[in-house]
């Protein structure tokens, strides 16, 4: 065990894309906990699309992380040294615990994890985890997907958008998938075992969406935004659901785009065509984390339901990570390996 | 009883706003009816913002009406002559049976109407009619406003708008109108009750908006869109829904204000207040077609619901009555009384 912990925080807020200079890794003793305190080391963090909104100051639904303090972030952990009953040296927790190597705790908000689920670490904080139960919650309650129908997901490989899909096609839709390059599109055909999927990179995206979705779309699992939302548009058929998970073509962005479309197109379709859009965020459907952690556990079991991860490598690489995930280079869920041994 | 039919018919498409020269006005004889068909002779015609978009050959949810077709329109009729068991001169009836004085029917589609209803034609048209139906449908399946929460409603004198505030009233939501011209916001708070009604004429709408909705917008009920939505907007509570059931500021425009606000804008408010945005018509929700008459029925006997028409007197002024309702110059529910004896 390292007698030193280090720890990224926000020294500066980006103006638009995060730049590494936006982050500060800084060391500091690693601090021995206290009566009633948990002392975690820190195995496996997450890095998630709405970190970038944490690093503004503009209103949202979480609020900021202020400057020079530790990223936010969710990680896997190891308990290190407990004045806690019900937690030992040796357990593995889940928590909200930031960007740092160590973490002290009072256990609360902490979820224990099973050393022997069966799926590797990485999974639980992707398909089992957050991003998983973003994927289910939002698919189920807000797309209701029907069989026969066609769900377009965007962000097709990410950790939302590999599982949504999924699920989907458990639920006897066809899953149309929009993703960020070739190798990413052959994924998620070949082993996610989507319908179809698209390079948003390539010319006409419009039209070989349509070709895709000869029946219309009848969900858009929206987690981009921007001209990848424009192209699923004018495909809507009647009474189709938007769920509106996340919108990361956009974050970046210090306004909209001049040709961006104008609300007034929107509403009109909104109108003829009963569209339903909801914006939602995963704690809203925490009532069915049961039924989630149920039936993704099974899937993932069964092969149902594939998984890929994005290692990143120590903690002093989550800044590239995330600059990497919200530019759409990485593929799959982007984790970082915090401590060389996880 | 007049030997001549008068009907108006759609003799050209309308740019923008319906001009009198996209109508005009035929006689013929009128027809016998043949066998299983019943003469009807039109006494109330009801006038509707949905018109426009029948006037259009964009792609809507409902067929266009075709050049040189009669004007599509919901009206109260007598029978005639019939020739269809159940139906009798005398009887009273309510279909769409269009802008015209008379008109041929084999019964489908007819709702028989009680002489003896206690409420007066017109409003068999307004409050019990169809626009009673959409208000109702739209704002307790979509709206769902709770006890104490605030409903903004645009229009809010019009056929639509003056039963959503009373309803959002009987169930204990604050209602906050927004109208055009102090007549009409005076009517709808002195007359019908709501807590507050705003004139969209007036300077800074959005300032007076939020002044009046101290604790910001739980259900927004759209039938305006544009600038009205644009102020209403910003004081979105975490949850709001939208029910969008109309935009008549826009019906009549080609294209989009070059100011309007983009998607991208609203998007962001979608994904972090977690706004329901769905759009309706009325007979999506036909199965509530019997709460709302025993509802509404009692609401208007006891007085919890008032309502108020425009009277157009006469056929021929129909055209000049839609213009006008487009415009916002009408003063409550627009009906032609068609028959000078009704």
């Amino acid at each position: 065990m390292p007698e030193t912990l280090r720890r990224i925080v926000l020294a500066s807020r980006p103006a638009a894309e995060p730049q590494p200079d936006n982050f500060r890794l800084e060391e500091s003793a690693v601090p021995q906990p206290g009566a009633g305190e948990i002392l975690l080391r820190t195995l496996w963090l997450s890095l998630d699309p709405y970190m970038r909104g944490r690093m503004s100051d503009a209103p949202s639904y979480a609020p900021s992380v202020q400057i020079d303090q530790v990223m936010e972030g969710r990680a896997i952990s190891e308990v290190v040294a407990s004045n806690v009953d019900g937690y030992a040296k040796g357990d593995l927790v889940f928590g909200n615990t930031g960007w740092q190597t160590h973490a002290v705790s009072t256990g609360r908000g902490l979820r224990k994890l099973e050393r022997t689920s069966g799926v590797e670490l990485p999974a639980q904080l992707g398909v089992l985890g957050m991003p998983g139960m973003t994927a289910y919650s939002g698919l189920l309650e807000i797309g209701r997907p029907k069989a026969g129908e066609t769900v377009v997901v965007a962000a097709a490989s990410g950790a939302v958008g590999q599982v949504v899909g999924q699920i989907a096609r458990i639920k006897g839709a066809r899953a149309v998938g929009i993703a960020g390059g070739a190798d990413k599109c052959r994924f998620v055909t070949e082993e996610l075992g989507f319908d179809a999927c698209l390079d948003h990179r390539a010319p006409d995206l419009a039209g070989r969406l349509k070709e895709a979705c000869p029946q219309g779309v009848d969900v858009y699992y929206e987690n981009v935004g921007g001209k990848v939302f424009e192209a699923v548009f004018p495909l809507f058929n009647n009474f189709a659901r938007i769920p509106v998970c996340g919108l990361i073509a956009q974050y970046n962005a210090t306004s909209a785009p001049a040709d961006a479309m104008p609300v007034p197109t929107l509403m009109r379709q909104v109108l003829s065509k009963r569209l339903n859009f909801r914006g939602f965020i995963v704690s809203d459907f925490a009532a069915l984390e049961p039924d989630f952690r149920r039936d993704m556990t099974e899937w993932v079991r069964d092969g149902k339901v594939k998984h890929r991860e994005y290692i990143v490598e120590g903690l002093e690489n989550a800044p590239r990570g995330l600059i990497g995930l919200l530019r759409g280079e990485n593929f799959g869920k982007t984790v970082v390996r915090v401590a060389a041994d996880a």
